[in-house]
């Protein structure tokens, strides 16, 4: 990317975004806000866009959240015959189920003091992740309910969905003001969640949408209900893999079959993500909803160029088939898609890394992520070093600022 | 069906099968064995064909059964990080995890008297099941293990298979004399399936095959090294449902799509079995493996007339697709196709129930079972009587005997 380009889009200030005008680059519509604290450079120097809070008791947790019947419903009143090992509730999300990590998914030193599960305790996580790296904001990803979309039942999901965010602002929100939530909804029923977005996100401190994927494209029209509750509030909407993207709900984790090792499923789990970009951008998602912002989680970055070019260089032949495209796919991915930073990726040569960056217009597109508490926990004390100086400023904190808005 | 062929069904004794004479009803191959104790009529009074023994401690109990470089692959060692709540082990066989059933699916009153699972405590599961309904041999089913088609690794399920067996045969097995057991194999491999079949059945408790269904059908030949062990070692081969049949490897349970509810999949389960005992005929199973027998366990009764008839007349058309069938699909399916008990027809008029009988030749093919300790158990002090009197002591023990051989 050119210097000229770069030093562009690090110009502080509103635009007006340029329509129509291809390869314009213009400021995403979240930056054509009024001008307050959220776009003040400098009101945080690190934000973390992917920790997880784990669950100390599993979903029993989230029995003080729901009435008596939707306990009975879901299996998780107190009948003693639905409490056994290995099927602690009656309902249990699907989680990754497929693949074994023979390393392990979670970080053992960030074991809670009083030995519950990595991660499980908030005053833990504040002080070990938060004060031990300077990090000003962590916006919580609920691990325990990223297949929540695998669920057959849309009313199970809705259920479990508004009592997990009830969940989290009483537990982790309230522990520790720097952590930030996902208003988590479950996409099967496209209208109660838009309800339960406008319902959990009247709580200032969540500051997204986690949309689970099922086996529906994000372009699809299916969605549109959220898109327009989360566009209408300046909430992004966030996706984040779990290994079970569609796959409950028959479709592979990976084009062409399903994959046999964790290593395989974990290497080309990006695959979901393209195939979700490709399709909003598609299916013109970004016209419709113009305020919409989509966070891809942990999805990867080195496909992106693959995906810009072969999406302009095919819609420029193929422009009949998707005729409310005003512009070149490429853009609305830079404008409307942002993409957490871990696993960063780590070629031999920095300055692909930096090549890289620069075709995905990264000083724009990137927020940092550690992905706490898990395996392969990107330090930033050491991941940022890897970036060019001149958008480490906007890695770490400005694209999130401005993606997530006031209430970060 | 006329009683000269009731009569002629209930005869002792051995006779060669009649092969390729159409509407035979020949005597079984399994018939077809040296006399002996297996045959013996009134050696046993009551036969429970499935009955599930629940692991105290989930897979964490098949550690002392691994290798420490298994226990290391499968995330089953004691390395701390992979021991949190939800996340008890790393490796975890998937089993239903999308449907709720709001009632629960075990007995409370089966709960081990130290407050454990339903169904975990061999003593206790010996004193209330078998001393309780005057129950002779009880063949046990693994529940944590029926999803283990569904996983993607061959080598992960083989090891999981050959350590669950071997924890069965060590716990269970050696607990009350009164229990059997199934080899419970990976299919992913079928050469690692026989192997451990040909090593778990030199203990002679165990007297059949367990096979976690995949997403691929039991006729096809991916399958036959699993069937020729089985059939060398007289030792049937058993399937059950667990609403992961194909699912998690991108089938759904249900013709046409995922159904949304506990209840519709659990009505319309026995979709699943019929696909199978379609596939296994048409694909000429059993006249490649004259000595094969397969147990639908808890796949219900309804459906075998309408898959009887259809293929009886689709075969007549079509036979020059299929030319290895030289006999009548039903018949096949009669004489190497059992069926257990529960969950028994409940129609409105007892003679209805008792025609289904007569078209599935129930005399031959029903074996009686309780699916102890599930929330759906079959009481046989009732089950029985609704049977007609002259097949009951067939059902009860005699057909069971029969399949099992002398290892029962």
């Amino acid at each position: 990317m050119p210097n000229d380009l770069l030093s562009m889009t690090l110009t502080p200030g509103r635009r007006r975004p340029q329509r129509f005008a291809p390869r314009s680059h213009a400021m995403s519509d979240v930056l054509d806000r009024p001008a307050g604290a959220a776009t003040a450079p400098g009101r945080y120097e690190l934000v973390d866009c992917d920790v997880h809070p784990i669950m100390r008791g599993g979903m029993g947790d989230l029995r003080p959240h729901l009435s008596r019947g939707a306990q009975r419903r879901l299996g998780l009143d107190d009948r003693r015959s639905l409490s056994t090992v290995g099927h602690r509730e009656a309902v249990s999300v699907p989680r990754n189920m497929l693949y074994v990590n023979p390393s392990g998914v979670l970080r053992d030193d960030a074991r809670a003091p009083d030995g519950s599960s990595p991660g499980s305790d908030p005053a833990f996580t504040a002080r070990q992740l938060l004060d031990g790296n300077g990090i000003d904001r962590a916006v919580l990803i609920g691990g325990e309910v990223l297949g929540l979309g695998a669920l057959p039942d849309p009313d199970a999901a809705a259920m479990i969905a508004a009592a997990y965010n009830d969940w989290l602002a009483a537990t982790w929100l309230s522990a520790d003001e720097r952590f930030r939530g996902y208003v988590v909804v479950g996409a099967q029923d496209p209208q109660l969640a838009a309800q339960e977005i406008r319902r959990s996100a009247q709580d200032q401190r969540f500051v997204g949408v986690l949309l689970p994927l099922t086996n529906i494209l994000m372009g699809q029209r299916h969605y549109y209900p959220i898109y327009e509750a989360a566009a209408e509030l300046g909430l992004p909407v966030a996706v984040h893999p779990n290994s079970g993207e569609g796959i409950f709900r028959t479709s592979p984790p990976m084009a062409g079959g399903t994959p046999t090792y964790y290593v395989e499923w974990h290497t080309g789990l990006s695959q979901v993500f393209q195939a979700n970009v490709i399709s909003l951008v598609c299916h013109g998602v970004f016209e419709r909803f113009p305020r919409l912002k989509v966070v891809i989680t942990e999805g990867g970055l080195g496909w992106i160029p693959d995906v810009m070019w072969r999406l302009d260089k095919n819609v420029r032949g193929l422009r009949d088939e998707v005729p409310w495209m005003k512009r070149l796919p490429s853009e609305y991915l830079v404008d409307h898609v942002r993409f957490t930073s871990q696993p960063m990726p780590e070629p031999r040569r920095r300055a692909h890394l930096h090549t890289l960056l620069e075709i995905a217009q990264a000083e724009r597109t990137l927020m940092f992520s550690s992905d706490y508490p898990h395996w392969d926990f990107d330090d930033p004390r050491h991941v940022l070093t890897t970036l060019p100086e001149g958008m480490r400023d906007r890695v770490k904190a400005l694209n999130a600022i401005e993606t997530y808005g006031d209430r970060l």
